[in-house]
């Protein structure tokens, strides 16, 4: 508890175990704040987002791995060239220092390879028996262009939708870790910053209308959100849907649609339909986008906004907005 | 559990309790991230703090106001005018709506008078048992012009140190609530956002060096980390400490030091003595700074810093970092 207190313990604490590894001209202020100089002539973005994720680690990504990508997403999905992380923990008392360090060694790893540096934070500890070993909160600030993206306002009937590749990944990877499924432990969580995915999308195409990355509630829960925002219906080719073999067969066992799946690095488009190919092309040249494709087109209004992806046997199934929980603790 | 799935249950929760209440145009765009204008010329601040204090309701405050008051203070510290906050809130499956609608009134209550917007936010759910009740992290975006406070750097021997008003309120306060102490349910936490003062502070003397609000460690550890960082002694006369009289007598029953008590609605000054009256009195023409007053000046180089106050008794006692715990979950 000590180390949550603000004295002397929590100052050795943070030295020895967030300061010294994520190291940086900001932090080394050991202000409350940081000091960002802003691009001229640019918009600046915000976003936030609490992490509880369970397990801690899970393959292919762990807490902090997961709260430094989710952030630069959100900036990403906004135009934005992030520019800036903070990052605050709610510690549980008697957790283990190795597991922090651990997950802010990861914290760093996933901030240098992005080129995000995380410049303020913030520590609490609270009580054995709460916050199961540790909660992160994570907010970012980027900085864009004004009008870079049109946002869903500018989507109209006939563009197309398009995913940057394979979906499904991180919720079937958390939930295997949590059960232990042995079958299914070579499934690794997609979680990956997007931030230079979007940026070569945004430069190969001028009528990206809409982006979004499909985290808790999957694709169906995003392009629910787009449909409901807009009121005009979303049409999906089932076919067309990337599915990775394991995933598929992991989700069949687990009862599960992998629409519904979160996916934590990939990205969900909406373009002017003329431009469809070269944006596809323009993603699959990128590490991140190779399993780009379109999986559906805009379609006209309807009361409400709608979703529905057209089967192989030429039907056609309602989407719905999930209605519950999917998966507790995905993200 | 199924309101922090990210379906339907959730969008309708957040609808119910958060959105409607905290409603601007920022929120109602429901996008991942809010877009800020820059006013030419100016640096961003950016500043993040989780909240876990115990109980969520006190005398003089909740968690929703401590939090905009917290982030807002941050951001003025730095000399920024607070543009924008972000909310994000870890929810215990199980609480009640009630209890979630009246801190949300209360953080739309503070951020209204505050004139700063919350712009963004993330809600997630854990299981009964964890999170008890409600944690709740809010960052902060703010805009200043480069140079507007010279930091600790520009602090040096003979400066005067000055604190806006009484100190120990918010510590007492939340202690007095959890333990439930009759004899002391009159003291009220100072919690208050201090944008508007600093900014009469700054308009008022061009010769503020150092500003801090002494929040966990109170006084002591605020003072102390300067001391650390500038190398330099500072020197405080006890007589001069503003203690109101029943702040003083719970401190001494529960065997407290005022000077270690968390403040959550005052600053300390550190600025050019010849400044340090015309500041005084700037600040004692506010609201938040009726109490101001000098308590203390910034003394020669000494090796690692340190604080001493001078007693009643011309004696001089050594103000130590706060070693542990002074008081948990405080906020």
């Amino acid at each position: 508890m000590a180390h949550g207190g603000g004295g002397l313990q929590m100052h050795a604490f943070l030295r020895r175990v967030v300061w010294s590894q994520l190291d940086n001209p900001y932090l080394r202020e050991e202000s409350d704040a940081a000091v960002l100089e802003v691009p001229p002539g640019m918009e600046a973005v915000f976003t936030t987002d609490s992490f509880v994720v369970q397990p801690l680690f899970f393959p292919g990504g762990d807490i902090g791995h997961l709260a430094v990508c989710g952030t630069i997403n959100d900036l990403a999905m906004m135009g934005a060239e992030p520019a800036a992380l903070s990052l605050a923990l709610i510690l549980e008392e008697g957790i283990e220092e190795a597991l922090v360090e651990k997950v802010i060694t990861s914290v760093r790893a996933t901030a240098e390879a992005a080129g995000v540096p995380v410049v303020t934070g913030d520590t609490k500890v609270v009580e054995r028996g709460h916050a199961d070993q540790m909660y992160v909160t994570s907010s970012g600030v980027g900085w864009r262009r004004p009008g870079v993206v049109g946002g869903w306002r500018s989507v109209r009937p006939g563009d197309a939708v398009i995913v940057s590749g394979t979906i499904g990944h991180h919720g079937v990877a958390v939930l295997a870790a949590r059960a232990e499924l042995p079958f299914i432990t070579e499934l690794r969580s997609d979680a990956a910053p997007l931030h230079r995915l979007v940026k070569a999308a945004l430069a190969a195409c001028p009528a990206i209308r809409w982006m979004r990355d499909p985290t808790r509630g999957g694709v169906a829960a995003a392009l629910n959100e787009l449909a409901a925002q807009t009121g005009l219906s979303i049409e999906l080719n089932e076919g067309a849907i990337p599915v990775a073999e394991d995933v598929r067969g992991a989700a069949e066992i687990l009862g599960l649609d992998p629409l519904y799946l979160a996916n934590e690095g990939r990205v969900l488009f909406v373009c002017a339909k003329e431009w469809a190919g070269r944006l596809v092309a323009a993603l699959r040249a990128e590490p991140e986008g190779r399993g780009a494709v379109q999986i559906g087109q805009v379609g006209e209004a309807v009361a409400g906004g709608r979703v529905t992806v057209r089967t192989g046997w030429g039907g056609v199934r309602l989407v719905d907005m999930p209605s519950g929980e999917q998966l507790p603790r995905i993200c």
